[in-house]
């Protein structure tokens, strides 16, 4: 080889590396974070996708292109994305802007490294450990294990995998054609990973048993009870039971105490999916929503959405410690996972999961936890508590707005009515009508750029919103504006 | 609620956010970009667990800290981590910082997406599907599908999930009770994930037939015909081979020709983990290595390693044109794919998945692409031949050091004979001798922070070094380093 130089104009060139970069930040703390969080600026820059496409120009060539075309390519990307930091963004269980994790994010990806082998990632390792103790902690167990994971539905597939093996250990060799036919039981308002978890693991959609809620969105216990006899009546042996704290929809919370009965009398692994609600647990006031969650198996919970630590955050929480995740997915493959090393083996946490390469997802917490301190996310859990009641308390007072229920969480479910179908509730096309409003509504909205949140049907129920309020930027105004906001947006409807 | 203010310093305060993140940029820029890729600093700062664990005051408490706190915290952060941008770090099949790559992973975190819906990332819905495209078209394909998945070794067994679904597709609802035993294929060399990925989707890894592979690390064709007759004869049911295209340890490729010739005799799925070599096929000069994947069924291609676009960058590619991903992982859950929703839903990829909320990777390769260009990719890949050619022929010159074989690829695998060792090859105790001079090499060279290499034992082979040239700022001159410094840390043993 004639030429031991680097070969393009920035690989190894630390110059125009760090001046790339700088001129980047600017532009992500102009349009990112000034513009992407201010109340004056749009949430969205509505374009139909075969305009984006063009605006864009997304093809790959072979020829590469002058910083000047990559900065204002930066620029392009982050004027047509949603800003989900945007305090009118309350279109997921997600939103807003904790600085301190952005930061912990930068340094993640600055540093690139995987959670697997103290080896490489010595400060992540030990964090990773300390930041699950904590959660743990929160959970009430003063032991355990547990892993980040990339997302609360594979959290909830790991919790699956982990039962079955706790139960049937051969399972892993020989397969589930060696075990008998396995039945789990979560709640018709649960999450929809709980089915897609089942077909992947090869369990199969017809292992999930689907429990009744009350109306209020939580699983019946006693229904919990009948499902178990009739799965066994059938001959299915039931395994797991997946409670959840914080539904998507409603934001129920499932009544774990009874629920971790029924699981001891009949010997089953008892999950709870609080990847929403989790982050409750930091809430003296509100923690009792949780009441019995210690006696859960394994807990999934999802700091990236109520507590804003920027997605992925998904802790899996075991109160196991006998080492159940290094039995269940360990493969000792001897050229990562050398026995031969100079320090203590133990800490390498590959075998504990199912991936090989594993994103560092602790950092962002970890950063945002010693800014905040648990107080100040304290604080933020009660504050989205008490800004959900005054919107409540504020959806009554209006006309033309009306609640689905009475909710126990930062989740707000509300019709629009528009006055074309106010006092109309008895005319046999009512529902029919009500529930093509939202989906206008929201075009209007996102169209406009004015703020953007969800709408769904739900079992007998029309269309209706879901406000989230999650982002702790977000005061009383901003109740004020979306409810006057959707009038203004219905008003001729 | 009293008061409508937001409640800590930080939160809603645009000005004090905006002074934070840059300082943390300049700290990064300093200590993670400046100091992490110089070959004058260390690559690692050694320290015990314990004491790193006090070095780092990890407990997370209820008081939150001062922004002057946070900020020597993100400096300690980084002063410990190994820095594996740096030109020193051979250890995984990963190094180098593209700063392109590093600006779309900034900006990602920043806009703190979920790549879902067209609804909340119509950019990156858009530029997913072209970069897969594009990817697909170096693979040989002008059409098919495909997905970013958290890692290659989920790639691997989406794989596995759409070949058993392909051809039972009651096992999504019934599961695999319902189903023959079924039996996959892959050479001894392959990456554990996929016996992990038989284990975690219910087959059991009994069902993974292990191919022999030749000396040279390649699956041998005849004997997978074998297998497959075995597996037959048992009773099980073959569905799926998946060749290697880049082993983890020899950086061997599988003939795909003559697997897929095998596949197509047997009607069997053909997946290619190209996870570590898929980028070969940017080069006109070396693509060869993967004649055949054209006739693949499915690809993983993980451009996070080769590439360097950052931990994680895992594509599944696809040829099926059936909408396969989606029919086998959707759940359809109303309340997030709505289909009355203002624009074509079809966009929305969150069915196509087994996770929820999912990363956007996508944004990081294409910045990076669009920056360099295909030629400037190709060169890089072209370049790292080069100097894994030249270390090779170095290493035939230099006493005291042996190759494993000839490599094909990057990976170069050698022994560092120390002069106590050196002509007692015929020595009974030499092998079990030579096995422990790597081990106290790497334990030197951490300690020290000179550099980091990767070593393992390999079937009968006593622990040799795996050097990966895959950083794209290293020069004739790192590979000199790299046979001194072994030579000085061994010196005296």
């Amino acid at each position: 080889m004639a030429d031991s130089e680097p070969l393009s104009s920035l690989d190894g060139d630390p110059m125009a590396t760090e001046a790339l970069l700088w001129d980047v930040f600017g532009i992500i703390v102009d349009e990112a974070i000034q513009k992407g969080t201010s109340a004056c600026e749009k949430v969205c820059e509505w374009k139909e996708p075969e305009e984006l496409k063009e605006l864009l120009d997304l093809e790959l060539r072979s020829q590469g292109e002058s910083k000047e075309q990559i900065l204002e390519r930066c620029r392009t990307v982050i004027r047509y994305s949603v800003k989900t930091c945007h305090p009118r963004f309350f279109n997921q269980l997600f939103s807003g802007l904790d600085p301190h994790s952005l930061a912990g994010r930068i340094i993640t990806e600055s540093l690139n490294t995987s959670q697997y082998t103290y080896e490489i990632a010595p400060v992540f390792i030990l964090m990773e450990e300390e930041v699950l103790k904590k959660l743990r902690a929160l959970v009430g167990w003063s032991f355990g294990d547990g892993v980040f994971c990339p997302g609360g539905s594979i959290s909830n597939m790991y919790a699956m995998n982990l039962a079955r093996y706790q139960r049937y250990p051969d399972c892993k060799q020989r397969g589930l054609r060696s075990l008998p036919l396995l039945a789990l039981f979560t709640s018709e308002e649960c999450h929809y990973s709980i089915k897609k978890g089942a077909a992947f693991l090869g369990l199969g959609t017809d292992s999930v048993r689907v429990v009744k809620a009350d109306e209020r969105g939580k699983m019946i216990p006693e229904d919990l009870e009948r499902q178990i006899s009739l799965a066994e009546a059938e001959g299915a042996v039931p395994f797991l039971v997946s409670a959840t704290s914080g539904t998507t929809v409603l934001g129920a919370f499932d009544p774990l105490e009874a629920i971790a009965d029924v699981c001891q009398r009949h010997g089953l692994w008892l999950h709870v999916d609080a990847a929403w609600g989790g982050s409750v647990l930091l809430s003296q006031t509100h923690r009792h929503l949780l009441d019995g969650i210690q006696r859960a198996n394994s807990v999934a919970w999802n700091p990236h959405k109520f507590l804003t630590a920027g997605l992925q955050c998904s802790a899996l929480l075991l109160q196991d410690t006998s080492n159940l995740l290094k039995r269940c997915h360990g493969s000792q493959a001897s050229y990562l996972f050398q026995q031969d090393k100079f320090y203590d083996v133990a800490l390498d946490t590959g075998d504990k999961v199912v991936q090989c390469g594993r994103r560092v997802d602790c950092l962002k917490l970890w950063l945002m936890w010693k800014a905040q301190g648990g107080q100040g996310l304290e604080q933020r859990v009660d504050q989205a508590f008490a800004l959900a009641r005054y919107l409540v308390e504020e959806i009554k007072k209006r006309e033309g707005f009306e609640l689905v229920m009475e909710p126990e969480f930062v989740n707000v479910c509300f019709w629009f009515v528009p006055p074309s179908l106010r006092g109309k509730q008895e005319s046999p096309d009512y529902s029919e009508k009500l529930a093509k409003v939202a989906p206008v509504l929201k075009e209007r909205m996102v169209k406009e750029g004015s703020m953007m949140i969800g709408y769904q049907p739900h079992g007998a129920r029309a269309n209706f919103f879901r406000m989230v309020v999650v982002n702790p930027m977000l005061t009383q105004a901003d109740m004020d504006f979306l409810l006057d906001e959707l009038e203004r947006l219905g008003q001729d409807l």
